[in-house]
């Protein structure tokens, strides 16, 4: 194998690839990157044996081929070279090493065979459909921070990508629990998207992904089977196993019939309850909330440090209440919201509590509430 | 006590205060800052034991007194208020709180009482000077790298200040080594500093005197003892112990005769060995520099991983030599050079390195070699 490579072309298609490589691999070759070249273009490949990220690029080949070499170190070398450079990759057989040769830099690199790296078993896609990135960045992204990292309850350790309803409509959804909050995230459904099997997405595929979806105006084709999901632009497939369980059925979590209705100034509320939880022990980061009449106030009482308190004028029209919330938990979902006032939807103090951005129920968060 | 403060100038004289505070400080009031307010300003101190800070604002003093609370957790609650916010913070001796109150925010913090803050005990000064802020920025800036981590060696933990002879005149100077690099900077005997006692500055100090040099105009008042040193500006005082030890001779450790002369643009010499060391095993990190007639090879090879090789031109006339070191020492000392070349001067691959910036002897670092 021998080509030249752009250094900007280069360093791009080995980003996203370098970051699929776990750093402590314990089977060797899966810290490296599968370099295939052929035709006028050249392919870097990574795997972690449960994702495995494609990423092509153009390349002049002189001499087509593959090798596998440190995915780390070559993208290390890659980045400190000179931007605009003119990279050149040659393997030679007979040391077993790959060069890489840029201006007055020559680098060799340890190869392992391209018969050892283990590439992902093709699969039959029950359901194959587009979807532009800002809908699958929008599904993701609110989904994401509530994903439980309890390692026990692994069906929860992901985003579950299904086909439901909405309003009468069928729509494309993405949930995430990790049982003291919920994120709901529904999208129009894509054509030919009806009929997907609902998937548990990985944590770590969703954190890969996100790096496929940065540009507004790319079209992601997007393959689902029972065991496995597809992400692809032009240049980069990204292809994870999905999570081998039952996501439980969250619909029995979102209440719908809280009446007690607060609409408030996200950003006004974040700030605030960041200030009030200052005072908080770390473990127990409790605030409590106090409705009145068009009247918040937020406190946090820690006997040990100290306490606080910060009223907030709001709309408010019910009866007073009091309740309690994790303050980790109130700031993530409040910075969810970024066109509207957040408006949350009460029960009691012991009951969970609704989420979401004005009207919009696109997007709904429940959080439980914590005794305070 | 109770006070008005702008909440800017509250931040900024917490802030130094604050970052002399050890985060998991054994001793609860160690965590504190003593709030003392008295005429028309406030002073915010903090210590360690070894370092105490004293910060002072102007504030309106309502009720003179003085209190202790938890320095991060005031720090913290400072910065999360609205910028341009009338702070007030008051005492209630009573309930043994500080209230803090800015907008409809209101806080109150436990307090520990003002008599157990242990105020670091006032010294006799043998030595009074006064120093500009770029003047010391430089001496501590250049020499600091150098500083050992090795506890057992507790006199090299520091950098040592004293008055030195260069070029015939007096000079004022600080060094630092590990025992693998050395840092001596030079810098004009300001008038007083005669007869100061050499001291050894811990890097604690050193790290927390940084912020007090910032501002270019800033003319900062030294006062050396033999246990002690004392920096100050009109706002602020920074008082530590020295280290209680004999910094060794390190003049023994800087060649004299070193003639083979290599002159090399520092940023272009800095980024080769930065790529050729991409491919060298973490542990043993060594760069081969192999010159001859105005041409430096850098190389580095590792067995397991690679290896990597790279040209410069640079000015060179001796005898070809080669020569091997750590590459974050070479990094170190080239990063140190901003304004010309950097001139290295060797004597054999065994023998200690000399390294300054053109001509300039006011900054000279040496660097020990290693096999290759």
């Amino acid at each position: 194998m021998k080509i030249s490579i752009e250094r900007g072309a280069l360093l791009k298609a080995l980003g996203q690839a370098q970051s699929v490589v776990e750093r402590r691999a314990t089977i060797p070759i899966l810290s490296n990157v599968l370099i295939d070249a052929e035709g006028d273009q050249v392919s870097f490949r990574t795997t972690d044996l449960d994702i495995e990220v494609v990423d092509r690029a153009p390349a002049m080949v002189e001499r087509p081929g593959a090798t596998t070499v440190s995915a780390v170190m070559l993208h290390e070398i890659v980045r400190k070279l000179p931007d605009g450079a003119l990279v050149t990759l040659a393997e030679d057989s007979a040391s077993g090493r790959l060069t890489i040769a840029a201006g007055r830099s020559t680098f060799s690199l340890a190869t392992l065979p391209k018969e050892d790296f283990p590439v992902m078993a093709s699969s039959e896609y029950a359901s194959n459909f587009s979807a532009k990135a800002p809908v699958l960045r929008r599904l993701f992204d609110k989904a994401k921070f509530a994903i439980s990292t309890e390692e026990t309850r692994y069906y929860l350790n992901g985003v579950y990508m299904h086909v439901s309803t909405a309003d009468g409509g069928q729509v494309l959804r993405c949930v995430a629990t990790d049982g003291h909050r919920l994120a709901r995230i529904d999208a129009d459904l894509p054509e030919g998207a009806t009929g997907m099997p609902g998937v548990i997405v990985p944590r770590k595929t969703v954190g890969e992904l996100r790096k496929l979806l940065d540009d507004d105006d790319a079209i992601i084709a997007v393959s689902v089977s029972e065991t496995k999901i597809r992400f692809a632009t032009p240049a980069i497939t990204l292809t994870s196993k999905v999570i081998d369980g039952t996501f439980p059925d969250y619909t029995r979590v979102i209440p719908t019939g809280n009446t007690k209705r607060l609409e408030v100034d996200a950003t006004e509320f974040a700030k605030a309850v960041d200030r009030v939880a200052t005072v908080s022990s770390e473990r127990s980061r409790a605030v409590k909330l106090a409705l009145d009449e068009d009247r918040l106030v937020l406190s946090v009482n820690a006997p040990d440090s100290g306490a606080a308190e910060e009223e907030l004028a709001v709309a408010y029209g019910d009866e007073p209440l009091e309740i309690g919330f994790n303050a980790k938990y109130l700031l993530e979902i409040a910075s969810q919201v970024d066109r509207e006032n957040a408006v949350f939807l009460f029960n009691s103090s012991g009951d969970p509590t609704l989420m979401r951005e004005g009207n919009d129920t696109s997007a709904v968060y429940v959080v439980m509430p914590m005794r305070v």
